[in-house]
């Protein structure tokens, strides 16, 4: 590609609503147009980038046997009633109605539009496992959409669907298709980590997610460097600090920490260590009678050490907890307690299920609220004090430095940002939709199902959260836009630049390298940065003077300054650099 | 591939709403699948169908310099609002309020979009001339979707703009879409034309519509076998039929036609020529008041030769008639004509302005309505009975046999398609969103634009209307779901045949040959009845017994019979005929 028959349109200034880097240089860089809110017009030089995700994906995807079709964008709404999801799904699902007023949905994802495929086409176990993919424009209608791609309300994602007769094919098609996300985010040449991931409302323990890894991203990914164990912090399971209680050495006091609410204040007060002190949180759970009014309430306290975290997700696995609590109102602490909040702990409760943590239920001498403002106690010691807690579990998220639950090293914790994920969704939809298949021996039998998503357009956010510096993108060689740039200098007034720039591109073009030929005739400063804020990954600089020499510049997006090869060697070094 | 690696799904009969052949052919052969009316799946055979048309068309788009980006499926309003298209766009255009309950479109058409791109990154003279264009999914909400791609809802399109800086330039940019899409309908294999056709409201000279010749074809062209003319019928010029008006030769008479009020039927009853009577058309136009109220009403009387037909666009083009028409009441012919429609003619009529087609304006002799119930009038001539028309113009449609308005020989008529259009658009969205560039002087100028549309989808419902037969789908090799077809029989009980299979489709691949190997072990009638539905152009079979002799079977799609190739030869001839 010539740059004159391109289409290039750089800014000095991101705009003033694009509040992340990769927000910031995308505009910069051109390659995205705002339209509207989270709604973007994806310019000719990010389109390139897409356009390689997406041929990634699909040659991955192909090659692992998944067969690609479209559905529309715009669904009849029946089969999302079907699914119940036209009901259920917040008003993210953006809801028309055609010229006869019949109900249509601008789909988010597809797994009611492939579940009534598969339930008119697979028929017969004979035509299993199947994997059906497209790689679609979607509609989410967030709320408060932001940061360019990463939260977009238009975007483009892949979405699989896997079709089996029974649970163990599911598996197979579901490691299957891990694998292919591997192929897939290996030739991103993204940093990444696949992450067991919870499974929500529809079970199962199959579920992972494809994080690149950014520091800004919204996720923390728990993984430990010795071992291959990686999971969202939401499931990483949490251990024992402690190999088993110690003895009871302190006496039971009853302390004055007036105006000291929060383990910290209290910790520092007495000059005690966090670890030893514990927090107090109170839930409630309401048992409904069937018009949804309250006819009975449950008070809970779940109890972490003080310098850890309570895990929502966790404690919502809890037995009595799994279906749904609240955090309790001050009236009813008040009337389980006989306390305000800031010095609640587990001695005198009553009517109160106390849930210790793991960690917890090993502690001894242990410091908690003495539920009286103003005091806490110290010395605390299960059994003796207390009663043992009601149940033990693990509701607290992890930290840097928790052994592995796999016993094989320590934790670590990093960011990350969600741009895939592989689910196994059992036959909640084949149930819902009633998609059988004839098994053997002539039966019905629901299809098992996954579904594997990527998104095609976030990956461009999340690259770039990964990658750059302060002159701009640094895109992997792989999804670069193009992956070398020739700048010629002053190849207007010399012929020889002309000639030798047209030859090299020539040279690279006939190898199937993705080259760019900026002919615009920009000066070369803003002809240097306007690659290095497009992040273009390889950059051949020509110049008169250099020539006579029999010298042209290289320099990589990545490397502090340009390296000067001989006229004759540039290809030869490329074809080394991008291993044709 | 393999087709056990894909996904084939053939019925016998197909779903009774499918109307035409091409819909019923792409349902038997598992191209699409019905989600909602005129809302398809693209099933994996079909899609490849879509991809392949898709190629064809972003390779000479981009080969004549246009710039892929792509514009989102959902809009804003707002823009659609400042052109006038949100009130003035039918029902066709689906509105949406997201959540915030601000206005949205699914786009139908992005000349809005793309004029807001344009006015913020087109500034300078020095970037024009630019042509951007898109592959989208767009949606029409048709009052009645019919027909599968053909008039469905939701379709795919490949819609571009060219942005100039002037009238001149705009003319460069249509010329050089034109010739790429000449390049691009050359090479889907396809008989087309590319007739002019009318601009409608828009006005200026310059449109073009690139019709699939297909009997089934809604529209009529025109075309002169014998020279490079060709137009819309819309728009096809109708010359007069004779050199100059005759001498009178007959006496005006009244005659007895008693419910003979069609020119045929009096013509039968008179034993004359169809060609020499003269059908009567009454027309009204109404002048409106600031309210929107009627203040007077002009009636016109249209004359068209009794074997011609009124074309009501050119009629909207005459002088007076340039603002919209409508047909007369019965209570207004009345009025102007005492007399009731079926005996109407030009002698006596009051208040009526009088348009003469160019034919009936040269006639002599003629016969026509008497203006009185059951009579009509021979010997009719101009002048002598009645005054020279008010207006003589090309108001009919022009029929098979008509001289060539470029004078090179002689019409003749077919059906088409509409598959693509292009269109000199001027400055009429730039006037209206304000898209200025600043010309050499500095000073601001609208962009002059055209547009340039592809029906990606409805090409595959034209491409099978134009090439069928009893067995199914007959693909042009370039758009075929796979170019050759491999068919072993009995693989499963011959090694021999599995080898041979698999020998000729490595061979196939390593050419680049877009091959599939049908190993799902069909009997051979089922496999060729699926393989003739769905159109592939080559096959190969390959057989126990032929093996044996060193022969296998090539038949090509339009072939009546199977040629017997030697098992060496067979690479080589499918090499000739793929032009490898």
């Amino acid at each position: 590609m010539k740059a004159s028959q391109f289409f290039i349109s750089t800014l000095k200034e991101a705009p003033a609503d694009a509040e992340v880097v990769s927000h910031q240089l995308m505009m910069r860089a051109g390659m995205i147009k705002r339209l509207g809110a989270g709604i973007y017009n994806y310019m000719p030089m990010g389109l390139r980038v897409i356009r390689k995700v997406e041929k990634i994906i699909r040659e991955e995807m192909d090659a692992a046997g998944a067969v690609e079709l479209l559905m529309p964008v715009v669904q009849p709404a029946e089969l999302w009633m079907e699914s119940g999801r036209f009901q259920a799904y917040g008003p993210e699902l953006m809801r028309i109605k055609d010229r006869h007023g019949r109900d249509f949905i601008v789909q988010p994802t597809s797994e009611e539009a492939i579940t009534d495929i598969a339930r008119q086409e697979l028929r017969s176990y004979r035509q299993l496992p199947k994997n059906f993919y497209h790689i679609q424009t979607k509609f989410r209608d967030e709320r408060r959409p932001r940061f360019g791609l990463m939260r977009g309300r238009e975007f483009t994602m892949k979405d699989a669907y896997s079709f089996d007769r029974d649970v163990e094919s599911a598996g197979r098609s579901y490691d299957n298709m891990y694998a292919a996300y591997r192929k897939i985010f290996d030739r991103f040449g993204l940093q990444y980590r696949a992450v067991a991931a919870d499974t929500g409302s529809i079970g199962g323990e199959r579920s992972h997610e494809f994080q690149v890894i950014a520091e800004t991203g919204e996720d923390a990914i728990v993984y430990c460097p010795t071992s291959d164990y990686a999971a969202n912090i939401e499931l990483a399971e949490a251990v024992a600090l402690l190999p088993s209680r110690g003895a009871a050495t302190q006496v039971l006091t009853k302390t004055r920490t007036q105006g000291k609410s929060t383990c910290e204040d209290v910790a520092a007060l007495l000059s005690l260590p966090l670890a030893q002190t514990v927090k107090s949180l109170v839930l409630a759970t309401d048992e409904l009678d069937q018009h949804g009014s309250i006819v009975k309430t449950q008070v809970w306290l779940l109890l972490v050490r003080g310098d850890h975290d309570l895990n929502e997700v966790k404690a919502g696995k809890v037995e009595g907890l799994k279906g749904g609590f609240r955090f309790a109102t001050v009236a009813e602490i008040e009337d389980h307690f006989g306390c305000k909040p800031g010095y609640l702990g587990p001695i005198g409760a009553k009517g109160v299920k106390v849930v210790a943590d793991r960690t917890v239920a090993v502690m001894s001498d242990f410091v908690c609220g003495a539920n009286e403002a103003d005091f806490h106690l110290t010395g605390v010691n299960w059994g003796r004090d207390l009663p043992e807690p009601d149940l033990v579990a693990d509701i607290r998220n992890v930290v840097a430095g928790d052994p592995s639950p796999d016993g094989q090293g320590v934790l670590a914790i990093q960011r990350g940002i969600e741009v895939g994920h592989v689910f196994y969704l059992g036959t909640k939809y084949s149930a819902a939709m009633n998609a059988n298949f004839l098994d053997e021996n002539g039966k019905p039998k629901l299809l098992e199902m996954g579904c594997y998503g990527i998104g095609v357009t976030r990956i461009l956010g999340a690259a770039i959260e990964q990658n750059h510096d302060a002159r701009g993108i640094i895109w992997p060689d792989s999804i670069a836009p193009f992956t070398v740039v020739i700048c010629p200098i002053g190849a207007d007034r010399s012929a020889d630049v002309k000639a030798a720039a047209d030859r090299l591109y020539g040279e690279l073009k006939a190898l199937g390298v993705d080259v760019l030929l900026d002919d615009r005739g920009e000066r070369p400063g803003a002809m240097f940065a306007d690659w290095e804020l497009i992040g273009i990954p390889h950059r051949v600089v020509l110049g008169d003077r250099g020539l006579k020499e029999g010298q042209v510049e290289y320099q990589g997006r990545r490397d502090e300054a340009a390296t000067k090869l001989a006229v004759g060697d540039v290809v030869g070094h490329l074809k080394g650099l991008l291993k044709l």
